[in-house]
């Protein structure tokens, strides 16, 4: 086993081929294209389907049907493609279909930019789709973790027969490590509730459309019940010297590569600070950050976006301690500087609030 | 001026023209169809457009052209059509571009059901599409408030150049209750943006598309400015006798109706109930929380959904106070027994919790 | 009443709208963008209708749409956008419904080039779409003919309740010439058999469906039995000194032109050639042809094709005379030199041929 | 090797298996649908891609697409999805890819019906697309030859590097009939020219955009020069017992299997009857015609569809000797009797006419 040098996006074509990915849809968007392109050289490669879809509406529509039939299947695009596949990820959630689905994000509303961003946390966190549904969804911070979760993707893809989405920045998948993959390959099986084409399967139903409302009712509350149980056993993320932090510094993706390069900077300087890097954004990471206001003075969130993770976090810590946010847009990143800066001035504010009873004032 | 007999769909197409609107572009959807029915209808009887276009996708782009040339423009569909129109939004909000959008939901996710349900709360107020930006919502309870608040939807569409989306219920949309709309009609003027096709309009531009960082920030940033603004100044909401509520209910839409049977009749029973029903879903009426939060014992939030309206009181109470939630989906109404029963079982829980030092325990 | 100069494309669209068309859907495509541009600019003028659809397949069903509802008419566009038209056209014909559809020719199968063929003949002609249904097709020459056509074309389109193309090249379409419009304007009229939205329409129905054999076979004659009128009643060719012509050019739109100049050259060097241009080419003005095959020795068609118009001149002469043929393609024209070439080498080979009883012999 | 009974559809695709066909886009359509069906099932097994695509618009683009790659590829449809193939056709001959495209008829223009006609001729064998190109065109008349000529399809498409089709009627598409396929299957080749994505075919190029007006002729040459190579090669025509006949009975599917049984009895009777059943409709059996039109008295073509076919003939005897044509149309086949019938008056009319220079009597 040895380590290879590729762009995180080749990387998550390498690692879905591996887990058992044997279909392609999407419609290439900078800065997802590599991922396409990926796609159209390997899978042939594994008697696999890559096909460029006619738009980003006609791609997701192609992993329903693909899901379906019981292959392990994954699109890829970024903000307005992903926006575009809205109603077919709703569609898929609905009707328990497994599929992966890689976001490299870009910048801004509209036609924005092609610049990194995190702004489509909302969107593809809380469900940008109709209806009570929710999409798993990994951060990847390293060209590693885009093979690694994109491995895990497909896994949590089956188990929880739901849509896994993997939401990455430009930079992750522009940049090029050394990857490394697992020896074996995942052999892909054909799931019991498959549309297959077999006499087996003939009796097999893929549905999302229950037009009783009890029978509608119990529908979405056995959803409601997958996703409970994965925010119980899924949840991920990277803690970096959080056992004594009394600020916790919290981002994802490349922002966490930041944080805990601002947090070694600091902890030079004697402040007590580390880092809770999500590693899933859904199941949120809901426990560790209530496990750390116990001990934390103030929560700092960074993204790239003008707030969106950090309501996640206010709802984790939910008022008992108080979370600050810095965010910058349009391709710009948070700089090491205005990160530390931040860090500095908050430590000289919240060093005197030492006991726990002022709580409410540290609030204000 | 005299009350005409209604459904809340006519209602708003009624509404819009007389708010100026000349133009509307949709496909028709259950429960939605009957504002595609009237603006078929009414919109060339004042010499306006009306189009029922390819699909959702191509309805929402033809709002972009109408609102680029300066013209009131709308478009209705419900949670499959809003799905798709999601790329649209962010183009139109990324554009700084007024339009109506009305969603009258349906209920589940993928093909789910025509009945009601509130479980497009996320996409809508959230922001179902890429990027920083956010899309005023306002949640009518009424036939007249369907009338009223599309009047406001178009002013505010203007003044903050951003689209408006218009959240009812099909309940809403389907009932028949009388109306009465102004006597004076809006006439649509040509705003001085606009790409009009005039000598004097040649200059203008409407864009949503900044390759610059800088430049994209400046305008994510700009845009931020304009939701800050609307969140001073335009949140609204109905209370109902919430000065001395120690339990206050909080829903919106359909849901409030509920709410207000179920307050009266707990106030009966020697219970302080009270309801706050938000009008604007976004911006969020966080103040009115904040404030109510300062003496009620306990939220209650009650939806038609498995819990999305709660995030958003969660977060404006930000731990001061527990919040419950009481949620029922698939086209099921939350009942007045149910939710009179839960406020009882809550105000012999929270009775004895007087004392703001016990706070910690009611959180339980 | 005096005359503007504008281009051909310009033309149509103003004598459209003084025919009474008040509605246009189309795409922008070269050589055919300034009629969507004008269409942009002067029907809004007038209270009518213009937009610009998704694509060429959402443009030709808006048509159907609007003719429908009794609305008069049109769209454009030229090659690949009218290769995207045929199924709609096929459905405007069955359903009985009238509109006019420029078609300003480009060059090539595929993308080709944007300079002007006669290569799309067959097309419109003979029907590009599905089953037995024709289009009517006139065929411009100049600027006035444009605008004259143009009008004619709305006539012929209510008259027949079928589909009218103006089929034009693009040399026309952006030449600028003097063009004289009619004084008086069309006032549009509501057909009594339109979808109109009222009470009296109630019980019309557009509809191209027939599950019944001799019901649709019936409906099939009922349209057959339209266009043989239309065959009897509406061809019209122009005839340029064929009294006595021995040679007959046959060629239409920018050809036409062309043809009249070598003739008259010819005619200087004691040839005797007339020409014979067809206006209408469905229906063909088959009758000219047999009437002039009578006396004429030798038929020379030229089109910018490789041989297109010349299958319905040569099934109009049915082997009475030889019919030559001289095509060019890829935007190239014929040239005066080479026709006149051909026409001269012609005239030594056929002079002997006077005797119609050794007509058999020419005919080799 | 043994004969399998199955349907003509079904035989199309089992034979374009063996043919080497190895992708497969599609949508589905009556009465082709079986053959969706079947490639939805076989290609799979065979490591083909099957893909029911967003429309035929999609599909025939897919089409394109695999092509280019070097993939022997085909589709299916009936009318109206092959009148939305139109632009795609143009293309892909204008690109000179090969493809197989199987067109099972349906009735009518518009929807029509699901009945069988041939009423969709002049779009496939004139071409329905723009510009100058043909598709070869093969009409099956047995589930035997549905498997034959579809081997023969993807020979010339190879061939000739150009689209052909498969022209069928439903009742062959869907009637049961033993056939029998090759014992050996062609081995999928990679052509020279394709992008294939490797290193080799790094310099070749797909394309049909020619912007100079020399080189987009030199190219339509070009495909002529093809065309006129395929017309003196790969005519196909069936002929029974024409070498005596005065009588010569023309038609092609479905059709002629009833010629043949009608000419038969007209033998019986004493009547010198023959059969020609024209197999390929492009390049079209002119020669054999002309021949034929020695010494036959008169043609009568017969279609189920209200005359083109004729056209092709008419051309081809050149007013040599009288065609009378016999047409039925919305999915009513011409009967036994009623072919008989004419056959019976035309024998009386034409036996007089035994001298050639009365030709022109029996022509009226």
């Amino acid at each position: 086993m040895h380590k290879q040098l590729m762009k995180g996006n080749e990387a998550i074509v390498r690692s879905a081929i591996l887990a058992g990915c044997r279909a392609f849809y999407g419609y290439p968007i900078t800065p997802a294209s590599e991922i396409t392109e990926a796609a159209a050289l390997y899978l042939p490669q594994v008697g696999g389907v890559f096909l460029q879809a006619e738009s980003e509406v006609a791609a997701i529509n192609m992993l329903y049907g693909a899901a379906a039939a019981g292959v392990r299947v994954m699109t890829s695009s970024s903000g307005p493609g992903i926006s575009l596949m809205q109603e077919g990820m709703s569609y898929l959630a609905g009707a328990e279909l497994p599929c992966v689905i890689a976001d490299i994000t870009r910048g801004g509303p509209g036609l924005g930019s092609i610049a990194a961003e995190q702004s489509d946390y909302h969107q593809v966190v809380k469900g940008g789709g109709h209806g009570n549904y929710r999409t798993i969804v990994l951060a990847p911070h390293s060209a590693q973790e885009m093979a690694d979760l994109t491995a895990l993707a497909f896994e949590l893809a089956d188990k929880y027969r739901n849509p896994v989405v993997l939401l990455a920045d430009g930079f992750i998948g522009q940049m090029m490590e050394p990857v490394e993959f697992p020896q074996t390959a995942v052999e892909p099986k054909l799931p019991k509730w498959a549309v297959a084409g077999t006499q087996e399967s003939r009796t097999n139903l893929i549905n999302s459309l229950y037009l009783d409302n009890d029978r509608l009712e119990a529908h979405v509350r056995h959803l409601e019940a997958k996703y409970t149980l994965a925010e119980r056993l899924e949840t991920r993320a990277e803690e970096w010297q959080t056992d004594d932090a009394e600020i916790v510094l919290v981002g994802y993706g490349i922002v966490g590569r930041i944080l805990k390069a601002v947090a070694a900077e600091a902890r030079e300087n004697g402040l007590n600070v580390g880092v809770l890097r999500p590693i899933t954004l859904y199941p949120f990471p809901k426990m560790h950050l209530q496990r750390l206001a116990k001990r934390a003075r103030v929560f700092v969130v960074v993204e790239m976006s003008n707030g969106q993770l950090v309501e996640d976090v206010r709802l984790a810590v939910n008022g008992e301690k108080p979370v600050e946010f810095l965010g910058r847009t349009g391709g710009n990143v948070p700089s090491h500087e205005e990160v530390l800066g931040l860090v500095r001035k908050l430590a000289q504010r919240t060093l005197p609030v030492a006991e726990p009873e002022e709580r409410q004032m540290a609030h204000v």
